[in-house]
Parts: C-alpha cells; structure tokens; sequence
C-alpha cells in the first residue's frame, strides 16, 4: 500500500486537508495518508521545504509527497511533480523541493499539464484540491511520472542556507526553531568520529569536509558563548544551555527541559559562529 | 474500503477524537478515517455546517460524515443518522447537515435508538463516543440505514444563509473566514460564462438564477467598494485586495499573500452587497 | 490489521509526528494510525498518562499505545515496552504508563535493548523517531515482547492522584482541565445504581468502596460549592454550573454551554471536597 505524505499551510480547522484526502480516496481507495505538517505559517515555502527534507529519508521508498504552500496559486507558476530515488514529490514549483533536489542522486521533473489528472474544473484559488491532490492521488496508483506532463528541466530553487567554512570559523544562520524552542542551525551536516565532529556540508553548499576535536570549539549565538558541544541533554542539568548535534545532523542549541530560542532571544535567519580554535 | 469523515469541535489535544477512532477501529476494523476538522470553535453548529458542505462533494460516494458539534449533549435533542446519495451523516439532531440536505435530491432519516448500535454504557456527556461513533463505524461495515432507529422526517434545520437578489443588488452576508483571513460570502454559487458570472442562489434561497458582467459589478463590504470580480489572485499586486470566485463557488474577498479579514476589520454574520450596475 | 496509537507532546507543526509514521510504515505497511494527542503541554508526562489511562479502554485489544513525552531523552532513563491483557505500552519509563499499569490485572514489560529493534542509528535526542517508534512497529507486525530486550520489573511510577474517603467527605484534586474548560477530578470511579452514586476508588487508592445519595452531597471547588450531583447537563440551565459524573467515571465540574474552569479559576492540582452529608 502506497503511503501519501502531506505537508501544507492550510492548517486544520477549515477542512482544506480533509478535502484533499477525498479527493485522493475518490482516486485510490488503498492508500495511506500520512500528515507531515499543515501548520507551516503561510506561504512559508523555506519553512516546509526544511520539514520536507528532515522527514524524507524515513518514509517508505517510492512514497508521494504532497506539498502545497503555494503564495502563487492563481498566477503563471508552474505546477510540478518530481521523482527521485525516495519518491515522487508533488507540488506548486516555487522551490518547496529545493532542499530535497540538492541532495537527490537524479531526479526528473514534469509540469501538471495533463488535464485526465486533474480534477474536471479547475479552480482559481485551490490548486491543492483541484490539481496536486489528483496528481499525487495517480502516481500513488502507478501512472508514470511522464504521463503527468511534459518534461521540467529548471525547477524553481532557493538560495540554500548559509553556510561559509573558514580555517578557524564555520559561519551559518538559525534554519528553524521546533515547539520546543530547539534553534536547528545550518551547520551540518554533523557526524561523531570518536570525541571528533566531522562537518560533510549538506546541500553541497561547501566543497570539502572539516574535522575538528567537539571539546575544543565554541558556539556564539545570541550574544552568548556555548562550549563544547555535547553529544545528549544528560550532559549539562536541567536549565542549562547547550550545544549538540541534533537528530537531523545539523548543530542544534537548546536547554534542557527548556526553551532554547526564547532564553536566547533568536529567530530563523540570525547568524550563528562556531569556533573551531 | 470505506470512508469515515469526523468533524468535530473537540481540538485535538484530550484524546476525544482518539477515543471516537478506537470506538470505531473496534466495531469496522478496515475502514480510512479522515480528520475534516476537529478546530470548529466550541459549540458553533453553523461552522461545521458550513464546512462539511464544502467537503462532501469531493468524498467518495458512500463515505460516512459523523459530526459532532453537540451543545445540547445531556438534553432532548435527538441523535439522527441521515442518508443522501453522496453518503451517510451521522451526529445531534441540531442543523448540523442543514446545508447538505438543502443540497440533497432526497434523502431519509432515523433517530439512533436501537441499543445494539451503541456502546453498552451510555454516558451523559459524550455521545460521540458511545452513541454516533458506533453508530457511524456500523454504517460502514454496511448496517442498514433503517437498521439504526425510527424514521425521522423532520431534522432541525438551521436558519439559511442571507441572500437577497434584487434587480440591482444582490445582498448576502460573511459566512467564514478561513485561517488565510481569506472572507468567504453568502453570494453564490456563482459560475464563470465567459466574461459573465452565472449566480445560481445555494440551498435554494432564491428562485431565480441572474447572469451580469463580472467586470461591471462593485462588492461593498466593510466600509469598502472592490471592484471588478477577478478570476485569481495573479489579477492584482501582492497586498491588494481583491474579489474573486472562491473554491466553492462562494464570492470570496482576499488579499493577495495578506489576511483580508483583518485588512478590512470583518466577521462572520457582516453584510455584504454585490452592485451589479 | 493493527493499531497504532501515538501520544506526544510533539504538536503538529514540525513534522516529529510524521517522521515517526513513516519511521513505522517502513517496517509495517499493513497498521492503523491512529493520534491520540499530539497537544500534551511540553513534557508534562502526568497529562499524558491521564489522557492514556482514559482511552486504553476504548481501543481494540492488542493495540500498541506508544506514548512519547520525554524529558529525560539523552539521560540514562530506560526505554521500555509494556504488555497488559488491552495492549502495548512503548515509551520512555519515566511514569507514562502509571495508571494503567494501576489498573490492568497483569502486565510484563521489557527494556528496549536490542538493536535490531531500533533504527540503525540511534540520536541522542529523538528516541521517538530510532527507538520508540520501530519497537511499536515491530511488536504490531507480532514480534513478541520478549524479543525487544531483557524483563523490567520495577517500571517508574507517577504519585497517584490524590483521594482520602472519609466518615463524612471525600477529597480529591483537579486532575485535567478540558478544550471544553470541564474540570476532571480525581473523585472516581464513580457508577449510578439508582438515585445513589457508588464509588469505587480507581487506582486502587483506596481499599473500599463507598455508597452515597447524590441529591445529598455537595462539592466544593474553588471556593463555591456545587450540588447535588447531576446526571446530564440539561438539568441546569444554559451558562450554570454543575457538578457530574464525567464520561470516564470521574466528577467533573462543568458550565452548561460554558467554561467551568474559567467559571471557577481552576487548575490541575487544586483540591477538591464532596461533603457526604
């Protein structure tokens, strides 16, 4: 059985989800449907396309990812549906998928063309329903990627996160903070090597790796000073600052038991400085 | 495999829904159950109302609305299971389903008396669990409508929305604003034909159809004259406000990439005019 | 085809949840999922454990509860699987499962060990996601317990909550206020026979059971007293107070179509009298 993931802004107290999941049921009844997140704040696209990235890798191969954030519903914007080694990715090209592309083998892409995929009226505002949902509903069925469309060669990609690895600094930005007030940075991808860290840029940002020893660097965030980096939240007591490596790879601040962004007065897009000596 | 749609007032965060689920897994283990909303504020029956009209169409036929917006749980007020040729609607007798059976063709009703389509313990305070989810969970498994209780012919029927054509006016109200802010009106359902917009009055509030130009009318709402009805968004420039047909057929008043609601300081229940020359 | 049902204190917005979904789709595609809540206040494990205790029930035999708030992620505290004759409990052990291991007949649990029961790659700060989620997966596609890791015998346990029966009253505590503002106390299990209430202390709190007439007593709660006790709602009036045996067995405090806790000024932990007589 086929596993559909989806992840809007639509939030869900107006039903906008659930009508997309009748839409997908009138298509194909066996499925799963899972909810990624449909509490992106609106037209965030940078916001889903890192909640997209984060889950990928733990879904099924072969799952259909159903993506709307869509602030350009109703103008020219493409409509797209990729196909990777992890799946199909459904959505409005406005770089939702951009993440996702940058660490994809291969992929191939085709615009929504094809109207037996859609629903039979189109409407102007609700592109999720009448366009996406069905798109995602046929793939989940088996219909080929290119029955969808013509070819999409030129996705719409983002600027990827910043990330500038320097002789004695690596300079990155705050990418998100979860309910828990975690500050998730881009400095990653982050692997243990013994006591070392090893940095394997994500997203291809940076040409090389970088190794350096966890209890020697320091974290300047927020005005404060965070040193070493940890390996779990047992290492420091409860209140306290920390820095570690967080479940996705990327260098996390939080406080244990605590509020991370709050006690550090952060938000997404602040610079974030790790010192490596 | 078939569909059970909830749609509640009981958020998600006490279990209630949960329970509803278990309650159903129980009694029809291979059915798809899908969250429509569980956000309708506290007790708003024209809410739920409202969105389970937009929902139903892109259900599958067959597919078992149960609703559960229940003020008067611990009254008289009966517990129905009505039938129409899209599916089932299961919950309190009290207008929940107004404006989907005003849509029907036809359709039948029973109260849900009969003890063996309930939990053997009814409480006083939770009827969705021990009344219309069993209820609701046996419809599925294929229990006939008649099976359920006593037919019921005259269900509580909420009062319809304002709409009032004249010959150069048509005058509704603000039925919903949507988590976009996005302002959703009694006007409608309107059609494109052409340049012209084909009004067709919903729930049969008005006799007559009325076809004019779109580019010729002016809506008047909250102090404010928008003007003329666009198809999308991509019409107007970020920020600006728009009127355009919404993804129901409702006339909707937006804001491109903004909150119209709160741009124009209205709510539900305000008037709206539509000045067709 | 089993249940999954999944607590947290994860919310919806970040896509923790989903993660773990496809964390379980992964290992078994055939399963139910079901969300219990995902809205439980950050790491308020005794929430989490009312709101299981009140649930379990309502499920089918056999399914897995996996109950995810955890403090204590990346410290020594144990994960572990619990087996009672209504399911699986798999979750952090840090006092999750207390009342329902207060109330099954027996139960054995185990600590989540093996590593071909986790993911591959286990962080140090989402055990959700590479330990708690594969071990649920694994034991609905039948694994049996004892696979999982070696017996645990001496599983944390929460305080219960408070209940003294007296001579002439009983007293208790707030348990859990509701979306609703209906205030759950701790004064339960309570069963009508006839105009009298029985109270049989759940928990086993207390070794006997107690009879009383509800038209005699009354409850004094937040500085008001409430009486007698009522059977539905709908014997007060519209915006009045009053005091019932709430859909879990327990008394619970409620405004008729209103806030009760806001009513009164309330909060979990705030103690709670019913004079006898």
């Amino acid at each position: 059985m086929r596993v559909i993931a989806l992840t809007t802004d639509f939030g869900t107290a107006d039903g906008y989800v659930g009508v997309m999941k009748g839409v997908i049921l009138s298509i194909v009844p066996e499925v799963h449907l899972v909810d990624l997140s449909h509490e992106i704040p609106p037209q965030d696209v940078r916001r889903a396309a890192f909640v997209l990235y984060t889950a990928v890798p733990f879904f099924p191969p072969g799952t259909v990812h159903l993506a709307v954030v869509d602030p350009g519903v109703g103008t020219e914007r493409r409509a797209i549906a990729v196909q990777t080694p992890q799946g199909f990715f459904v959505g409005p090209d406005n770089g939702l998928f951009t993440y996702v592309l940058a660490e994809a083998e291969e992929w191939k892409a085709v615009g929504l063309e094809e109207p037996a995929y859609r629903l039979p009226e189109v409407s102007g505002t609700f592109h999720g329903r009448d366009v996406f949902a069905p798109a995602a509903a046929h793939l989940a069925r088996g219909v080929p990627l290119e029955r969808l469309g013509s070819p999409v060669t030129d996705p719409v990609l983002l600027p990827l996160p910043r990330l500038t690895v320097g002789e004695d600094r690596v300079e990155g930005e705050i990418l998100h903070v979860d309910r828990f007030g975690n500050v998730i940075t881009s400095v990653g991808r982050l692997r243990w090597n013994g006591g070392d860290l090893v940095l394997t840029p994500a997203f291809r940002q940076a040409a090389s790796s970088l190794q350096f020893a966890a209890r020697e660097v320091a974290v300047e965030v927020g005005g404060e000073r965070i040193r070493p980096v940890r390996r779990t939240y047992g290492e420091v007591g409860v209140g306290e600052k920390l820095a570690l490596v967080g479940s996705t790879g990327f260098l996390e601040i939080a406080v244990r038991q605590g509020n991370a962004a709050r006690a550090l007065g952060v938000h997404p897009g602040d610079p974030i400085t790790l010192r490596l000596r």
